[in-house]
């Protein structure tokens, strides 16, 4: 399968490249020129996209988030984190199962195609159902076990680790991860790390979300939540922790020593009053920054623009300075950053020999004109409106507000509302 | 000219009403008929519009822009307020004539559409050629004068106010302002008190955006810009401040005493790093608040949809609780306060005799479903990709991505292109 998307204005997020106008061909899942226009020599098209002068850039990676709690969105808001997970959220999780999950995940899947993002990386109860849904709509998943005190051991994390790298693909892989400091007993930690360390792979969790998570890891261990995982052993090859939005000066020197990627959740962290994570700090550190929408329940939108447009909206604000955290760092975070805190180092960016992940930004909208600096239209006035075409693996699936799946977008609202109902009641 | 929009779930914004399903007839460019369906008797139907089950309510009113700014979106960005106005703005303002005004007016109309915006109030120079934008394509604004010390004269105001508030259809209108308390002389600023007492007219004005406005505001005067302003006695029928980021108890005071109308600004507030406005305050002292996107050099772009999750967003976090500012409360500022902090006090609701300034918003797209609380869904989740039709007047300016104005959408792109290069070089 050939295809050539052609007379786009391309943005391929490498190191130090600016926009220019070409085009971009494609051979079954991966990038196979992209460059000026040129003479196609004895390459046969099975499809031609006329990019009618749009940008086409790597699709967004939102490398942080719970997709099947769509049945959860605006149903249980304006509420502390801990009474959320205790009084709406664990309760209506019980009543979850593998169905509900599948049609709950292909929402949020259809969701991330309207806003360009091409790449989830997920943490969240029944994998195998979550896995079905991304097979059957052809999205791109990276899955991230969230094992605690409640469930999960480390033998199963590892029979899933074998289990789900074994998609030559790569639509699907699995990352070794546990839910977070607070809710997982240190021989659960220690497991994992031993685990970590048989395949020299990183941990993923959850890591300082809000202040009091903090103050009882400092409590029991005396140690932030960031320094006490990595006292058991737990990032000794690396690691992606989300959230991170109560930091001190070791926990930056632990990030920068052991590699890790940071994971922004800025709609979540406000809607939760979990506080504004450092981001400038981060960059002036060098510590790798990536963004996330988190789950629907807490967000509960999973729309990267509106995360990119706080990720330096923010900053400029708490920092006292519009210079902090510039639109192309921001783009980056969304992109390139994002595809390695998930592992998909072939994902990064719009490069011969990378997966075919891109989407096609509408530039002939009034929030886009006039033209004067793309990049920074895209992250300071950018909306999902803008997505004019989503591909994943060389395939459409999402072009002018129609969804190509594997069954009609009615289904899977009614299916979402008919089992969300059957849950909560 | 009788049209009938049928078949859709309608939120009226009435207090304490909540949205039931059922159709609204408008005769001209006023509603006549809300409610369930029913018979339409002798009424011929020139028009009549399937809502598909999705939600109609009132446009929302960006209480506070400067549309002719679109030359400046992506052009002046990541600088300080002193230093974009006096660098970036005031050189390039002093380039703009009315054909361009009216041409960078039109393409922030478009972007309005785009976002449900049915109205804005508009502070920025050649009223004229801003008025006709707005009269060519159907657009309801109403202007303010910005007079300071480097151009305006009471008088000039004062002829302004009587020659734009002559259209009967309430298309146009016009309020007394000025710009600023810090660019604005004492003797100019006692100028526009003595003409709102002569009219009982309210005054609207920049107020308190920034530390540094406010500072200055105490080292010449002893008082606030909200007292000192108020002590000049341009207060005395009322006001509409713009901006309102940093306030104290006196500040208050005088805002309750005089019955003003604050309008926030959360996305320019942050990009240009003047802080975070005291909203959920706002809501405790029962100040009522609107909306304004602000001009898109500063925010930069013009997203009803942004503005709302920030307004809310921004408050749960700065007042650590996730119940500040509860979804409803941001709707009303959208729709009902925009309405009445501009005074358009004949477009705040869905309602018999209201002006028919509406839209259709789509809830057949994944970010609205499961369809659980729609009108968190709006606030929490919402985005321009969900406005379906943007109507005013009764007329159809905006529906499935299709513009219906007086001249194509291109022509608007290649104009405000061509005359921005003109003006920046």
């Amino acid at each position: 399968m050939n295809t050539r998307i052609y007379n786009v204005n391309i943005l391929t997020m490498e190191d130090g490249a600016s926009m220019f106008p070409g085009e971009v061909w494609v051979k079954d899942d991966t990038i196979s020129y992209v460059g000026p226009a040129r003479d196609n020599g004895d390459v046969v098209w099975d499809k031609e996209i006329d990019g009618q002068e749009n940008l086409l850039m790597p699709g967004f990676k939102n490398a942080h988030t719970h997709s099947g709690m769509t049945f959860l969105r605006s149903y249980a808001d304006d509420m502390k984190l801990d009474e959320w997970l205790n009084k709406q959220i664990f309760p209506n999780e019980a009543k979850l199962d593998g169905e509900s999950l599948y049609w709950f995940t292909k929402l949020a899947i259809m969701e991330y195609l309207t806003s360009g993002i091409t790449a989830a990386y997920d943490m969240y109860f029944y994998m195998d159902d979550g896995m079905r849904a991304a097979k059957d709509t052809g999205f791109r998943y990276v899955f991230c076990d969230s094992i605690n005190n409640f469930g999960g051991t480390v033998e199963g994390v590892e029979r899933d680790y074998l289990r789900l790298n074994q998609d030559k693909s790569r639509q699907i892989s699995h990352r070794i991860g546990f839910h977070a400091e607070y809710t997982t007993s240190r021989e659960l930690m220690e497991g994992i790390a031993a685990l970590a360390d048989k395949y020299k792979a990183p941990v993923s969790v959850h890591c300082s979300e809000t202040r009091k998570e903090v103050e009882g890891c400092r409590a029991h261990s005396g140690m932030s939540p960031v320094a006490y995982m990595d006292s058991l052993g737990l990032f000794n090859h690396g690691g992606t922790l989300f959230h991170c939005v109560h930091m001190d000066e070791t926990d930056y020197e632990i990030l920068k020593k052991r590699g890790i990627y940071v994971v922004t959740n800025p709609a979540s962290n406000l809607k939760l009053a979990s506080g504004i994570a450092p981001i400038e700090h981060f960059l002036q550190e060098r510590i790798p920054v990536a963004i996330g929408t988190d789950g629907p329940a807490s967000n509960n939108c999973l729309d990267m623009f509106r995360e990119m447009f706080l990720v330096t909206g923010l900053q400029k604000a708490v920092c006292d300075n519009p210079e902090a955290v510039p639109a192309m760092e921001v783009l980056k975070m969304a992109t390139v950053h994002g595809a390695y805190a998930m592992g998909l180092t072939e994902c990064d960016t719009l490069s011969e020999g990378k997966k075919a992940d891109m989407i096609l930004i509408d530039l002939k909208q009034p929030n886009m004109q006039p033209i004067q600096n793309t990049e920074k239209n895209l992250v300071y006035s950018g909306s999902k409106q803008n997505v004019k075409m989503t591909m994943i693996a060389g395939n459409v699936l999402y072009q002018d507000g129609v969804f190509y799946l594997d069954c009609p977008a009615e289904e899977v609202y009614a299916k979402a509302n008919l089992l969300a109902r059957k849950i909560l009641g």
